[in-house]
């Protein structure tokens, strides 16, 4: 069980359900995952992530399924099991199909291998990498 | 300095040297860069570790620099030096921008904070996340 | 299950009953946790493991709540459940809030953001900061 | 050499001016270090990661101190060369002791051993410690 | 539920079953546990992943049980609960005792601990350790 | 440079040379290396953390030169430069030859890949493989 329990939107305070709004607004969806429940026992926290991920998130330089598929390598490069199943569900949402998801987890795990390797022989970086 | 030492191109053996020809060749380029050197020493997991970088960047359900990107991303959050340098240097080569590189560094930062904030307010998945 | 099993206080040999007496003793509890049970597999890690925690974790420069919530921020950062979970309890009964838990996590979560953005973009250590 | 450059503060744009006059004016120092310089290549970044810190590290349930010693221990336990140095100048600079720095020290190599004894010998989680 | 279903040995396609196959007559066993199942769905990673291991762990300059309990100590670094179960079991299978397993186990606690010493003091490497 | 700088023998309190004189007498050489002196600020961690290593290292179901390869593997996949430099020259020291380094590695970076694989896949325990 989440440490400090779920608030669900009918206990909210407004400021906390000023945010779940806007979350449910800007997703269109009528669904609040147990991440934002839980993190909204310290409002302050909550509203900060959440801007944080709604403008780190939006599309840009890069479109918005790329970097929710960015998000899902990182996840499962971390190994968190929540952040796996809720970024996975986001990703299929925005249209990552399952080849997509296993080229994904292919490069996620050569990175691992090829991180460990270099650092273990202690290679040094090649001067023409350096910028 | 490399644990094993760099092995160079006019000291490989017929085996490591086609390895190297066929990086070069694939890539397009007549460097090879200092993990390969590395990695010489011991001609199997040269070139299996090729082999398999080989297959897992090639084009497919996603582009070349969308994956280099996620290499990239999983550097960055595994905090490697010589992996972001080199993978920095290998998505500029495809074509990444600098807008580009800093938002995935944006989603990668994001990724490792809202990671530690699910596991340590213990968060359990939601049914709608459960495949 | 635990790998080899619990060893509960009736089927425990002298040697680890008096780790657990003093576990108990210098917790003012009559509980022992899984951990000490796995651990009690191989008497002579549970010595030094308790022996050590108990060195560490005693009021120093430090008084014994910090260094439990340092200690569960770690483990919050490493994304260790068994750890989260006990440490929130032994946290918490040492005093910590739920205001405080809030805090300690918004630490680890921005932390580990900024570790990522540090190493990812290749930020070189300030002069002043070299001791 | 940071992959962007690092911004110095004759060649900032007026908004990225206005992030560095608020470090500075917040920290009471004109010292801007490199991870900001390096970060404000992304304006956007840079002041959502400094407004982040300043909510999160300014005093509340816990004190700075308190604070800045557990963003330190996260970082020494990430293994993160730039924030071991730049965050163990800033807990000096709020009063941090040689002796203080030992202690977290010890606990920050402390969690991280029992963290792994605990994953490794798949210890389940105490049904006292579920919440 | 493993993200796109277990592949079971009667619905596989014939190139997915020449690994299983494989795999079932390296081990000498006819049982294929999950992860490969998993993997099935993207027949070139099964395929890459087999062979990369079935390299990798065959007895050489370290025999077979050496090798496997590298490959549990680094799991339970990793602190991968599959990882950790399935090669526990690989590792007994091969002759690991309760003994070795507790000792494998000190040894990355150990490890795991000094290695945040270390990274925290920010100690500097001797020259007597430099190739 | 470290932290609290480094303790030399001829400055070191009789309580510290009591450790110094244990490790060289221990190892059976006159070198004490950077780690030692840097802990050496914190006289009670210096002892504890030697007098933990000396009795884990020891020889028992594990020989020497196995357990020095665990930790060398360990600290690889932590990515500790200091660990990997100072720990490869303890395990040549104990007669690890360059074909066992590169087979470690190969083990380490393999573990690495195969623990994201499972991880990203959300692969369940095998009913087999739980105890």
């Amino acid at each position: 069980m989440a440490t400090l329990g779920l608030v669900e939107y009918k206990d909210a305070t407004p400021e906390v359900r000023a945010v779940y709004d806007d979350i449910m607004a800007t997703r269109k969806t009528d669904f609040i995952n147990n991440f934002w429940k839980a993190l909204a026992n310290d409002p302050a926290t909550l509203r900060r992530t959440w801007e944080s991920i709604k403008q780190i998130m939006a599309p840009g330089a890069l479109d918005a399924l790329t970097k929710e598929m960015i998000y899902l390598a990182v996840s499962a490069s971390n190994q968190c099991p929540y952040c796996i199943a809720s970024h996975t569900a986001a990703a299929r949402n925005k249209g990552m199909t399952d080849a997509q998801f296993a080229e994904i987890m292919a490069v996620v795990g050569m990175a691992n291998e090829t991180n460990r390797l270099v650092s273990g022989y202690q290679v040094e970086i090649d001067e023409r990498f350096r910028t």
